[in-house]
């Protein structure tokens, strides 16, 4: 299980840095902007989360975040537009991370001492909010307010958990039953081109 | 005092949640953007405070925030366009909410040992800065940096608890004078169409 | 060496409100909005470092802070377009702030406990934040991603803390090499036009 976390979180970080340095290359940003962008994409949302639940964040402990976005940067110079051609790839990747990434947010928030209802928006936030700052420093408006289900996915897998946790499962069965539950929804969400209702403008302010 | 306190939290968040949810609407976002800008909008000045005066934000020991800005939401979505026909409630609900937050951020930084001037800083934060996240999510320039006068209510109210405090009046007294010197302050503001001098450009940067 | 860091300080912090207070003209935000802008450009990037640290903002113990950029807000107010004629000085105070900065930031993330990969980190951050917390304020690109060599002038300072540090230097050795290194990069960086090579769009995203 450990090795599996391992590759997985090493693929999800990956994935998210190509996708921040992806935007920061549509903007022309310079090297040292690609690389902010992308590290922000990538750990952007479990800073916020720890910093809320008041402890170091993570990445301070182990380089690994660091050095995997900077592979990440080389790549995306050398590779250029050779990047865009494996967007399936990236995609894998990201729904898988954005998986992980929801479930351990939630277990790092549970095991702070947190109920259930703070877990699942500390792995949403896990999950999504490393995005919401990538729009916010490209100066957009962040993508996951008007496009596809992506938040709704964590927050599914946040419920299949706390579920099975309250069915008395054991933990692995819990995990894969979340960890799959938020790539069903993604992927699906993305096949059928499943959306939330917008909102609509109430006035004109 | 304080059932009247926690009436005022409750209507004070369900107008700061109210006011994120219509900007979320005037830029189409979907029904997550919307619950998101409009939490940030109620939480996102208290979370700040809390995260600076090292303690765990106000929101996660206590549901009813997450709860009110779905209630928020739900409104929003029902009654649609009929919620800016309560211009005038939403707006009466913030000032009252303006009014505690900056009291209560005040109370919260000075519980924990700052001076008043930190005090009156966190009260400021407590009260505006969620309306700032807001604009930075919605990508709009801080409504606050130039429209009517707003934070200056704020700062006001924290000066008259000063005094209150240094001429030892009892703390309802205090807290009552602050209070009502935030809403007459924005009132007057707001119907005298007061603001405050801008500043003029000094370069082409 | 006490005497002289707190001058630099000072104008080091003078510097970073004005830029965030020009900016702030330009958008012709009011004064609030003004001393907002400059504040946060100028105690931004050591926030956000203290809070990752864990420990209190350093600007909420010692008011300095806020009365130098009050400060700045005033002579803004009072000089307007003579503030520009000045913009050498600006430079020169902004540089030797950004060094004086990238160090403290190293030092303080060293002294509690942390690796040299983290202090470099936390250098930058102190340096270069608050100038990108201000432009997301006034709703820009930040300008650090797209012009001029500044964050990897913090970074090469970093580097060559760390360097004389193995060589077992003594710290005002170590100091002023590593003050000399970001000043040195920086200047050299504006008066040949040097800039870091920049990303290219990849996809119509």
């Amino acid at each position: 299980m450990n090795t599996v976390q391992l590759v997985i979180e090493f693929l999800g970080t990956f994935a998210f840095a190509i996708s921040g340095i992806r935007w920061a290359a549509y903007k022309n940003f310079d090297w040292f902007g690609g690389y902010v962008v992308g590290l922000v994409t990538a750990i952007g949302g479990g800073t916020i989360r720890d910093v809320m639940l008041g402890v170091t964040p993570f990445w301070m402990t182990n380089s690994i975040y660091i050095i995997c976005t900077a592979a990440a940067l080389v790549l995306a110079i050398i590779f250029k537009k050779a990047i865009v051609k494996f967007a399936n790839t990236w995609f894998l990747f990201d729904t898988l991370g954005l998986a992980l990434f929801t479930i351990a947010g939630m277990q790092k928030t549970l095991y702070a001492g947190f109920p259930f209802w703070v877990a699942i928006i500390m792995g949403c936030i896990t999950g999504v909010a490393g995005g919401i700052i990538r729009d916010v420093l490209i100066n957009e408006v962040p993508l996951i307010f008007r496009k596809e289900i992506y938040a709704v996915a964590c927050i599914l897998g946040g419920f299949v958990y706390q579920i099975c946790y309250y069915l008395d499962f054991n933990i692995e069965i819990i995990v894969i039953s979340s960890f799959t539950t938020v790539v069903f929804v993604r992927l699906m969400a993305v096949k059928y081109h499943i959306s939330l209702p917008h909102l609509h403008d109430m006035d004109e302010k």
